[in-house]
């Protein structure tokens, strides 16, 4: 490191800074902790090509602490990237591709969208995963695909990533698993928002650390660019996973430098001026030299160079093979798109049938799961209940890495954003956990949501009839919670032709998904249909003449708005029955549809063992919501659907008391 | 420890067992390993009272592992607690004392509702900080004030607890804080309901607990008693928090002991009549013999009576101060009732206010904060942005451990756990962050509601207008999320009036509460009315005659609603609004005033920047509804507001073209 690469990373800072206080908003203080780290990361060890940011064999940065994005499209920028000065002027601003915290897919070398503490750390410990996973599928083909991926996945974090239970859940995780192709950069600058750590996060990081399986590598200042560049080439070889503690100041050079005051808005003119005079940048706002963008690029591309040419050539051999399952998994890593056909009509279901949820879907999902490896399936140490094993395969481990179960512990929240991480990376991938437990995890799938990830969410144990566990174990809230969502699809299954159907749905989209599950026996109800899933609801009983009352009702539920549809049918009273498997893609059809499917001069009752207010949203009003609104209680399934009076006949009571109303 | 007490451990487990062989369902597993630890608790350690289990300086003991709740009614019936063997019959039935899970208020000598892993040690961590809090403010009376309150908080944890980032984060909180009133047992047996550990939980956890401030105690054979009393003797002294790690074996002497399969599910009957031969009780099911009952209560009496004889003595010359203070502490913790009277009618608000309410809101906080040091709030690292503190109180620590603001750090799960064991503890408790990271603690806030615990959530920064930080920050689903949660009673003013008549509401409840606020500017809107709060929701403005349709509104977005009654009157077009700050207390008022001004047969819209699912359910139907159903952007506010279509334009039209509908 020399002469030019201070001065590249001091006006990379200044940079930054100027984007902040054009903006007038922003998080200076990280900006100055973490540049001389980033920017050594970046000049000296990720492996990225430039000609192409989505080259699969790159390695991944992640920055955590996302509030830190100027400082990354500053140096992204510098880099060479295709983010303009007049992207770094629209900071902060509507459509640019500079928002506030890095969003993926909208900004060149952005690999995942950052902001909520804790996630970004947790994500990254997916990607190392799925690194693993893949690269251990091509090692698995022929000696030459032994080269297409290896590559190191690195995340930058502050102080409140560290503090979130998240984060801890996965790197625990990540230390079990022995992923040594993790590296974890943390900006130990001991302030957070309201002050400094003493009293309230004063933990011996590097015993932690060490303690949960990492490799911990310290340096004492983390504005030493020798210092930091020893780490990182230490890291390199670890056996670990690594964690490096750099020992920063927030806000370094500023007025407020060590205060909280400088963890976010702009800084004051005089400070801004002062540090430009200190760091010997005297340009106008929004200026890089051309000598800083040529040397940073050239020294990108140069360590890069030879690498990349042999990768191509190499990549031009593997291309010619004509194996499938190689095929399928360029595919899949270069168009990020992982499609995968299953066609359920295929399969014939006995009207007969009657079998725990739960247990047919651990059926189906083995009915697609071996048509592609590209599939991956989890549980938060619910596997023994919620029976989503893919058959076959073993528990994924260090010394079983191609497994395709993965015991993520009784962790749901890591769970979810490792699920994340994993699906940034290419893969399909699943999770298990109860219904009830999906508030632990609700923040990761936000995120799925926001970043469109295929990752599909099992939830078992609906509802009140898992009985004895008690209110804590049984959902109420929870469906309204997921449905509530935005760009997540919700489905709630009635009997195995619905489940098909939801499988077909979720599979031939890229979509962030739930499949919500009950582990009672539900038999073949008559006229469910696994092609109508698509429409979100549709008519599973017709009364044959004008009703004079629909019915709307799903999942575990809809076989007694079945039944009291047609007992009620002998007192004279005509319902229709629609099964809403999904709520969401419902409201996506179009007013005519639904409309024709839910007229509007018609009484509308809905029908779920769930908080009412939600689904209620279709029924004439709030008072035509049959649901729950109050938790559940414990005692065997008879018991507690008996107590909380939602038992068939007091279900029939109430149906047959609406529409008389 | 001799041969009586190996019998009465003996007893207490073929008694849980039988209670779980009775109910076909429990956790045998757990109840095996951690008899002899919770035995030598009880019988030698917890300081309670037999005769008055709420005793308020009794030592408190939660069972995280919840599963376990066999083992803890088995026991608290040998202690002598008012629980009989009819009720452990009616283990895990219908209106039984002995639910699947422990329930808070429901069984004498159950402190706290667990079952959720991770909840029961960070509530527990709660427990400790109140008591240090309770302990100094008597302290800092008089001195025979000083042994009122002096007692420890156990906590019984599984590995499954350990795995949950909650229960990192808290007490992580703990040892910086140094709670050394806190004692961590736990039973680690290496098992899971997936299987061992080896490839998801393998850390260090003496070094970890080490490394977060913990005092670590090893007991090499958890089954042990001589071992067990050794260590929960030198816990006593410990100056920091404590973990004692006791190495278990889950199932301990059943055919299945140490596998997964004897975690959960009745034992077989060779197995369960196997165990009873070995532990030599051979008697009919549902048996203890008298001399174990004697033996036990005898046992806790005895090392109790001179304690407790001192105690009520000293209270009795306590009792006759006539300090107000004193008296409020005192009533307080013998009713666990909080109630703080804010008579906000004494305050005139100028029609010119116009404030962010979040700064409104301080101000409120402020003026009732004062009147009871029975108060405490918290952030997890918001209060520079939330803005609620309490003035003149510094933080607390170690070293101010009367600081009535705490900082969690960035811990938002933990803080509300946390605050529950606080709540639980007698305190009326506050916590805040932000809206969109409400998710972060939706398990923890469940907590609050399934025990109807007088905590208050504030969540700021509601909602897109917070534009730079973009979609991760802004909320959109969470006020759904939060209004669906049973027992639960959402706060979402739209002025300082309502702002003030919602704390009126807040403290003269003991009640799970959320206060919504936005971090922009309202004026004081004509029409709105604190008393008015009660009701949920009401008129704002009376358009004098039919009118044409009712705009529903809410919080920020009352402002634009009115505007937009009072431009479309211009048209010649009539609109009643309604304020609805509290859908939940609307939804409770009878049938009447609901249907007075809500007619059915007028048009209502609603109208709320956020998922329109929830409160659309009082609209017409669901198209009526005009709210946010996708993820915000990043931008100025007005920028977003804009693109959105939530500006004060687009919304007009929309309105229009409803009514014209």
């Amino acid at each position: 490191m020399n002469q030019k690469d201070i001065q590249c990373i001091n006006e990379i800072k200044i940079l930054a800074l100027d984007m902040i206080n054009n903006a007038n908003s922003g998080h200076p203080g990280a900006v100055l902790s973490q540049a001389p780290i980033l920017y050594t990361l970046y000049a000296n060890y990720l492996r990225v090509d430039l000609e192409n940011p989505n080259w699969i064999n790159r390695d991944r940065f992640v920055l955590s602490s996302g509030h830190a994005s100027a400082l990354l499209y500053s140096l992204l920028h510098v880099c060479g990237y295709d983010i303009s000065l007049n992207d770094l002027r629209g900071f902060r601003r509507i459509n640019s591709i500079t928002p506030g915290h890095p969003e993926y897919k909208l900004t060149p070398g952005v690999e995942c969208s950052t902001g909520p503490l804790g996630q970004g750390v947790s994500t990254a410990v997916g990607m190392a995963l799925a690194e693993r996973y893949i690269k251990s599928l091509l090692d698995a083909e022929e000696e030459k695909t032994q080269k297409i991926i290896n590559y190191k996945t690195y995340v930058m974090c502050s102080d409140g990533d560290l503090m979130e239970g998240v984060s801890y859940e996965a790197l625990s995780f990540a230390g079990a698993q022995k992923l040594n192709n993790l590296v974890l950069l943390y900006d130990d600058n001991n302030m957070s928002i309201d002050g400094t750590l003493d009293t309230t996060f004063n933990e011996n990081i590097e015993k932690r650390f060490e303690a949960i399986g990492f490799e911990v590598i310290i340096v004492k200042d983390g504005a030493n660019l020798t210092q930091i560049d020893k780490a990182l080439n230490k890291a390199q070889k670890s056996t670990k996973p690594v964690i490096i503690i750099f020992k920063t100041i927030l806000g370094n050079g500023s007025y407020n430098q060590n205060t909280n005051q400088v963890h976010s808005g702009p800084l004051s003119d005089a400070d801004l001026y002062n540090l430009r005079q200190t760091l010997g940048i005297t340009s106008q706002p929004f200026y890089v030299t051309k000598d800083s963008m040529i040397y940073l690029h050239d020294k990108i591309v140069n360590r890069m160079k030879p690498e990349i040419n042999a990768w191509n050539e190499n990549m031009n051999t593997v291309r010619m093979s004509t194996s499938e399952n190689l095929n399928n998994i360029l595919n899949m890593l270069e168009n990020n798109k992982n499609i995968i056909n299953f066609d359920s009509s295929k399969y014939q279901i006995n009207v007969n049938y009657n079998e725990e949820l739960n247990i047919s879907n651990y059926k189906v999902m083995n009915l697609f799961a071996n048509s592609t490896n590209l599939l991956l399936n989890g549980s938060a140490d619910l596997f023994k209940s919620v029976k989503n094993v893919i058959d076959n395969s073993p528990f994924m481990s260090n010394v079983t890495p191609l497994g395709r179960n993965i015991r993520f512990g009784v962790r749901e929240h890591a769970m979810g954003a490792i699920l994340n991480g994993m699906a940034l990376s290419g893969l399909k991938v699943c999770g298990s956990t109860f219904l009830a437990f999906s508030d632990y995890l609700k923040p990761a799938i936000r995120m799925s949501a926001l970043m469109s990830l295929p990752v599909t969410y099992i939830f078992s144990h609906d509802s009140i009839s898992i009985g004895q566990d008690g209110p804590t174990h049984e959902p109420i809230e929870q469906l309204a919670m997921l449905r509530t969502i935005p760009n997540l699809i919700t489905y709630r299954p009635a009997d195995i032709l619905e489940l098909m159907g939801s499988w077909d749905s979720i599979l031939k989209q890229n979509k962030p998904t739930v499949l919500v599950l009950t582990k009672q026996k539900v038999p073949k109800i008559p006229g469910t249909n696994q092609a109508m899933i698509q429409k979100g609801a549709y008519l599973v009983r017709d009364c044959g003449s004008t009703p004079d009352a629909i019915l709307i009702s799903s999942g575990s539920d809809l076989t007694n708005a079945y039944i009291i549809a047609n007992k009620l049918a002998v007192n004279g009273i005509n319902l229709n029955v629609v099964s809403i498997p999904s709520l969401e893609l419902f409201l996506a059809q179009d007013e005519e549809y639904r409309n024709k499917l839910l007229p509007e001069n018609i009484k509308r009752i809905t029908l779920e063992a769930s908080n009412s207010y939600v689904l209620g949203s279709l029924a004439t009003n709030i008072d035509y919501a049959i649901g729950l609104n109050d938790f559940g209680l414990s005692g065997t399934s008879e018991e507690v659907i008996k107590e909380m009076q939602f038992d068939l006949d007091s279900l029939l009571l109430k149906v047959q008391k609406l529409v008389r109303k």
